[in-house]
């Protein structure tokens, strides 16, 4: 249903540098929240939920330490 | 019970892009729903609740998250 | 106390594809349920609830995608 | 205050097979809630509860598949 | 929207101890929050009902430990 | 605000054995609490709390997994 909406920006997982990887760590995580509920104006709704709510905010913060995990794995950790 | 729903599509892991990786990361998860509930009428009325409310839509993300990186490791990350 | 109940069936994480690895996730899932609260009767009543309530039914889809990782760990991905 | 309590079985994570670390990873999961209420009067009221709400029984399941990814690995996923 | 914020401060995952790494995994997890909830304000208010509310503080460490998780893999444990 | 709260004791993932390792998972666990509510009297009303609710005692045991996961990772599982 959600197809037609890019889940990885880039395609790719590879970023230059860790702060661009926790961005797109930000990103990937919405994302999936775009692919589940398409439409723009719920989305907004739910969106000032989120900003409000004390849990929501910290569950927010769970899923995007998942997702940069994968995302520095990828990266070996952006050592050098 | 649910023994004769595919839980994997294409029964493998591996796939030629993060993009498509992304893809079969929310269809794993959502065939584990189906797996749990087959009934479509069911899950057709449960899908209507976790497209409006924050707190699935987020735990959704967590989900997609954790089998993200499985997918992900599977990929070697699709570094070249 | 429910040490009869077997938790890994076959005694073991090896699978011959991804599929079967997942049915595997899903099993060892049930079977921890099953060892902490052995009476069927139980059982069956909360299953109904699992399969009707949508938070149920994404906490799950987590806890499966837990298992599998590991499964899919030991099975190297299933990568030939 | 729970320092008495043995968290971890025979202090070590390798196990003879699946089964016994799955079994192990059930032991570890309830000895943090031990130390962590130490009171079996208390404990046991609550056991009640964990064993009849849905919620918790699948909570509970997180927990062990979380305790089990460590021990897996600890035993290289039994793999001969 | 909140793209000016930093999200890795330092740009590094890299810290000379453990003790600073639990330190960043700390104000990574803070960082996700402030960028969902840009307005001080809000977050001011917020903050106290983390401090003061059981489940928030748990769901808290929760974060934190995966943030940590990552950190840690990236410093390979501080392992001399 | 909580800098100066030691969040990981000795500076050091490292332990002898298993157990230790379980032991500094719980206070890595607790010092996260400790550092974002710092005022030890709500601490100690907040305890109680956690002690006698049935889903606080499986979420830290859920927090104390994730750190344990790092922590016997740090120590390649304690194998001689």
């Amino acid at each position: 249903m959600a197809d037609p909406i890019q889940l990885v920006p880039g395609n790719s997982l590879i970023t230059p540098t860790a702060e661009e990887g926790r961005q797109l760590a930000i990103k990937m995580a919405r994302l999936i929240i775009k692919a589940t509920q398409p439409d723009a104006a719920v989305r907004e709704k739910l969106r000032s939920i989120y900003a409000q709510d004390a849990t929501m905010l910290v569950l927010i913060g769970q899923t995007v330490a998942t997702e940069f995990a994968t995302i520095a794995a990828a990266n070996s950790y952006w050592k050098k």
